[in-house]
């Protein structure tokens, strides 16, 4: 299959130093063997037009919770411990496996229209998140959310190396699975052993949740003498590929301490915000050269998942919390959502630039809008003013998987349809009813 | 006239207790006469069917300066004093009456299309941006920007006396005039007391920037010994009803001066992270009784002119500042960019709410979204999940300008080229070029 996208504005994500221009992108199957200005010496199975859009590589949401997707909505402006105590876990306990399928699929699907191509996803029941990406041909990273208190027998442990046999790898290798201890506080000390144990027999990357209130912090000293990031040193975390969620409170000390390792934060800028978690030292990680990704957390707990407004929130709050108008510039915001998400996934070789040899996932933003003119400097146009409806066309692995804003693989009526019945028959189950007196029939 | 909605989801913004219903709005000439369910007596003009959408008070952008779109995504990421002396000043100073008409119209079509039906505006040339207004049937209130040091013969001063008489309660009374000092730092006091008494004889409010930056604060308690709002104060600004734009650093002591006073504070939030002005006390004015109302800043400093986007900000950021994430409600910050809005204009008597008599600013959106679903509580939904892109059909003092995303009374592809070819000639006059390899023919 060759596939021809000409004439498009190219913004290859290669060097902040490059002038924008336009182009041809030639894919030959799932990888990209030509960019730039080109002699063509093959026939196309398809050509794309590309005029009055930019073509770059697919966002990266690399931490998020997508089984979350049917309490979207459903508690907000609550105290933390509130929401998940009276609001959240009452309904989770609730949750049948194709609650999870029919969510993920809404939530992917609402990743694919607003240009994100791959996400690192935490949460149970993840055969089904597993199905829906690949009904969609979505790229991802799949991981069992490994917890102490409901893991007596540690089945969950078990899942995970069977989740792991069944998909890593797999879909066209648009499938991986990493090991998921949830959190420090939520895994006691031989537990984690046992976890981490298991992500060295697998010898795959771990994906956990770190230092993400100050709550956290100051009791983890208290238990442990140790702050989170230097307990976890401790028990060897840093010899491993490790996926970071939040580090919201991150010290200067353990910023030594992850430095140059394969350390990778994912800074969650807008569930940051509104759980009142605190704004994460984004600018001096990056300074220090440390690889911070962008992720939208769960759809429970932002409430969207669309990648721009993190990477509009990380460019503007950054700013404010530094008193510095020129930290996290706009490329270095979308850096945050491509790059450096791909190496925080560890497929930089294979994802987050347009290179040739790269895998094709690419997104093709309508840049003639009113909101992007005039067209003055276009890196600023999309971190401070593209909004997700403006994604066009999206290419997973090659495929089209959203063409003129429509997907290819899949009714929208049917997902949106399931996802309402089952989030009745999950209220019912809870003895809930629809709340706030809302809507539809 | 007589217009029907029926069948959509009501948000009259009346009252936070009250459940959404579904209901029908009639409208006769440009004010509602029936709201919610009701027996239809008269014969109709025209019917839109609601269905799939909500219907709200529009939104009222209540801080911006909608001439400076020609220099959007001209300059970011720079220091504040390297972005105005070095970019902004230099172009601005060749900026031509038809500059300023195209970029207000292509701006005010950006606003209009994503939910929003009034402004509050400052800049200069602001006949055309009244003529602007006039052409898409935009409701506004103009204001002329006064700084002493380029008003040197008091000219602007009479073209704000000009300005009022030309155009105040003009185009069917969508249009009024304040009178506009720039800010205490830019207005010396014996100018800001001709520009207080201009106010006074034209008996209309005031529109001005006030503690934007803690620079300015620091400056205005070395040179007359108060802060900008206690210096105001002092000069009887407190007097008349005020717009005031930023108070990012607002005291304890001047929230105390200006609480039960007509001091309408509007917040900024998008512009004042990415200027790095700071973190406005929000939710300690709003618990003090003071009506804080929300704007977008000029499209150079946003870039953007979305209001959704600064709902949103408005209600998560405050948890952040706060560390509460009860700070700052979903219908709060819908609130401040309706009721709140409509206070700070001088006109919720009209404005700001859907209710029998008030003006017919209504806007619809679709619900029957991806990222809005599953629908429980769609108060949430609208605060942190919903897009511009979401706003349908926007009626201003009940006259349609934009229905099924589409305008009513001009040509997008006009405008937008338009806007390309003034400010190519901007910047050449200037002895510029177009920036960064940018694109378009």
């Amino acid at each position: 299959m060759k596939t021809l996208i000409k004439n498009v504005l190219l913004l290859p994500m290669t060097s902040e130093e490059d002038l924008l221009e336009k182009g041809d992108i030639l894919i030959e199957d799932n990888r990209i063997s030509k960019v730039g200005k080109f002699y063509l010496d093959c026939e196309l199975d398809l050509i794309i037009d590309g005029e009055g859009m930019l073509a770059m590589p697919g966002l990266i949401n690399s931490h998020t919770h997508l089984g979350m997707s049917l309490m979207r909505n459903y508690a907000d402006d609550l105290s933390l411990m509130d929401w998940l105590e009276n609001k959240i876990w009452p309904l989770e306990s609730y949750l049948e496996a194709e609650d999870v399928y029919w969510g993920a699929l809404l939530n992917m699907m609402e990743l694919i229209k607003t240009g994100t191509t791959s996400f690192v996803d935490m949460y149970f029941y993840m055969d089904e998140v597993a199905k829906a990406a690949e009904k969609l041909g979505m790229r991802g990273v799949i991981t069992r959310g490994l917890v102490a208190f409901s893991d007596p027998e540690e089945k969950s442990i078990e899942e995970t190396r069977a989740l792991f046999k069944r998909w890593n790898g797999k879909a066209g290798d648009k499938l991986r699975v990493m090991v998921a201890p949830h959190a420090p506080y939520t895994c006691p000390r031989p537990y984690m052993e046992k976890v981490l144990k298991l992500a060295d027999e697998l010898n795959c990357p771990i994906h956990i949740h770190l230092s993400e209130t100050e709550d956290e912090v100051k009791k983890s000293v208290e238990e442990v003498g140790l702050t989170p990031i230097e307990y976890m040193a401790n028990m060897g975390l840093l010899n491993h590929h490790v996926v970071a969620a939040h580090c919201v409170h991150i010290t200067d000390r353990e910023i030594d301490l992850v430095k140059g390792k394969s350390f990778y934060p994912i800074n969650n800028p807008t569930s940051n915000l509104k759980l009142a978690s605190g704004f994460a030292p984004v600018s001096k990680m990056l300074s220090q050269g440390i690889n911070v990704a962008l992720g939208t957390d769960g759809a429970s707990s932002n409430n969207h998942t669309n990648m721009w407004e993190e990477v509009h929130l990380a460019s503007i709050l950054n700013k404010a919390v530094d008193k510095d108008p020129t930290s996290v510039r706009a490329y270095e915001a979308l850096k945050m959502a491509t790059v450096n998400g791909a190496k925080a996934m560890n497929q930089i070789d294979d994802l987050g630039t347009l290179e040739v040899g790269k895998k094709a996932d690419i997104i093709l933003i309508d840049i003639d809008v009113l909101h992007m003119r005039p067209h003055h400097r276009l890196i600023s146009s999309l971190a401070y003013c593209a909004q997700g409806s403006d994604v066009n066309t999206v290419i997973i692995d090659g495929e089209i998987v959203l063409r003129n804003h429509q997907f290819v693989n899949v009714d929208e009526r049917e997902v949106i349809d399931n996802v309402e019945k089952r989030t009745r028959k999950l209220l019912e189950r809870a003895g809930l009813e629809y709340r706030e007196g809302v809507i539809s029939e």
